[in-house]
């Protein structure tokens, strides 16, 4: 980065009156590099940036409830931006892009924001994942890029046990990745609630976890939930999850989930 | 194909007695073209067969209920080949496959048949098909591979009234695709049963169209699909579909739905 950039000096200003804009997105992750906008990879912000700025014929900034990885999907991340007073209208917006990137990425509902100050990211109060898991010996193709296939049984009340302590106000270094670029940030997160459903509806086997915080740190769904499935193979106790929040070490909770049973659901203000 | 085929005189006899086996098998149609099959290009038929062989180590040739479509996906899908008795496990044969060919591919049931001389075609006494349309402005990721997005409204009612003269016996020559090497094999089928259901736990908006026939001819779903989302928009009546039936003419129908909606439930023996 060099020490003088003109551009940051003199930002192009909009020709007139700007509304903030607030974006209800959904996304299958699979063909993406995570959210945020990357050089040379295909990214949700990227599509959606592009597009949004092809309809309304100026650049946009786009600020995100959840930057979601690689493979991850959502049905609710929420996204603020600025557009021009005189050119916005919601709808055509919305039909314009799902049109250019639907179906994989999908905006459910568009609206100026009732604040002018909106921000999808620092308002938000809290965000909640659905983690899918398929507890079945035989697989399901329909199932198969939503869910992640476990194929030894499930203990569903060791399963319950272990999510228990996750609740409050924990320091998650053991379940987080920290950011190379912040080695001293807190990863202190209070986690509002989290469970365990079964959803036979969805299909046999079907296990869904349900994590609701005010914030989360990196990788920290995947984190717990391949850790509280370990704990329903019978491989780990809740006492164990109680072990792995003071040890405050990463090597002491299980491994990662997969990418693609993740989905960030719905995002609070 | 030259007329001496010294392989067809002498057919490679299995080493000993052999069983008949019976596969349930779901796929996902997306990346086959259909099901039966073809030199040069991926089909599930062509997938399980190479896979089957490798797991028994001898040639199979497989006899299927349904010879799907490409694009067009199975739950329920039958078929049935020969196995040699002394080397075939239904247990490991299943994980075989569904390790070797999933979550694209998977058996969902591995048995000896019944009857020693079984036929997964021949001895089906009905296939039920389900269309799945998804009916709401705006599209969904997570159905997008397994429904048609059909974004202005239809009216419930008129999709019931359109489909209720289908039930019965009648030449179907104006919903289907007559075969070239047949021109003049009967169209005339027994639809035992024709519905629509709302599935709101599949989703918003989510209509399923179940079909059940004692046979189907080539793209007869998707045809009468196409034909009742018509009269669900409006464009056709009752009274249409039924002299539709009458005119024993492609032209006098609607337009083929497509064929990712489209799923093979069930077959009934």
């Amino acid at each position: 980065m060099s020490l003088f950039d003109p551009e940051e000096l003199q930002p192009a200003a909009p020709a007139g009156p700007s509304v903030r804009v607030r974006l209800t997105v959904a996304y299958d992750g699979a063909p993406f590099h995570g959210f945020a906008a990357q050089p040379g990879v295909t990214t949700v912000a990227g599509a959606l940036t592009t597009t949004i700025e092809r309809v309304l014929g100026q650049p946009v900034e786009l600020v995100c409830a959840g930057r979601t990885d690689a493979g991850v999907h959502a049905w609710g991340q929420v996204v603020s931006f600025d557009a021009p007073a005189d050119r916005f209208d919601p709808h055509r917006l919305q039909a314009a892009v799902n049109s250019l990137c639907g179906p994989r990425i999908v905006v459910r509902e568009a609206a100026v924001a009732d604040s002018a100050d909106f921000n999808a990211r620092f308002d938000a109060t809290a965000r909640r994942y659905r983690y899918t898991v398929l507890n079945r010996p035989v697989p399901d193709p329909f199932l198969a890029a939503t869910s992640w296939h476990v194929s030894q049984p499930l203990d569903f009340h060791r399963l319950e046990a272990a999510c228990d302590p996750l609740i409050g106000e924990h320091d998650f270094t053991s379940f987080c990745r920290r950011p190379k670029d912040q080695p001293d940030a807190s990863l202190t997160r209070r986690v509002l609630n989290a469970w365990w459903e079964r959803d036979e509806a969805a299909g046999e086997g079907v296990l869904r976890f349900w994590i609701e915080a005010t914030a989360f740190c990196h990788q920290m769904v995947r984190a717990i939930t391949g850790t509280l499935v370990e704990a329903g193979l019978g491989k780990r106790t809740a006492a164990d999850v109680v072990a792995a929040l003071r040890a405050r070490s990463r090597a002491a909770a299980g491994s990662v989930a997969p990418a693609h049973g993740l989905c960030l659901w719905e995002v609070v203000y």
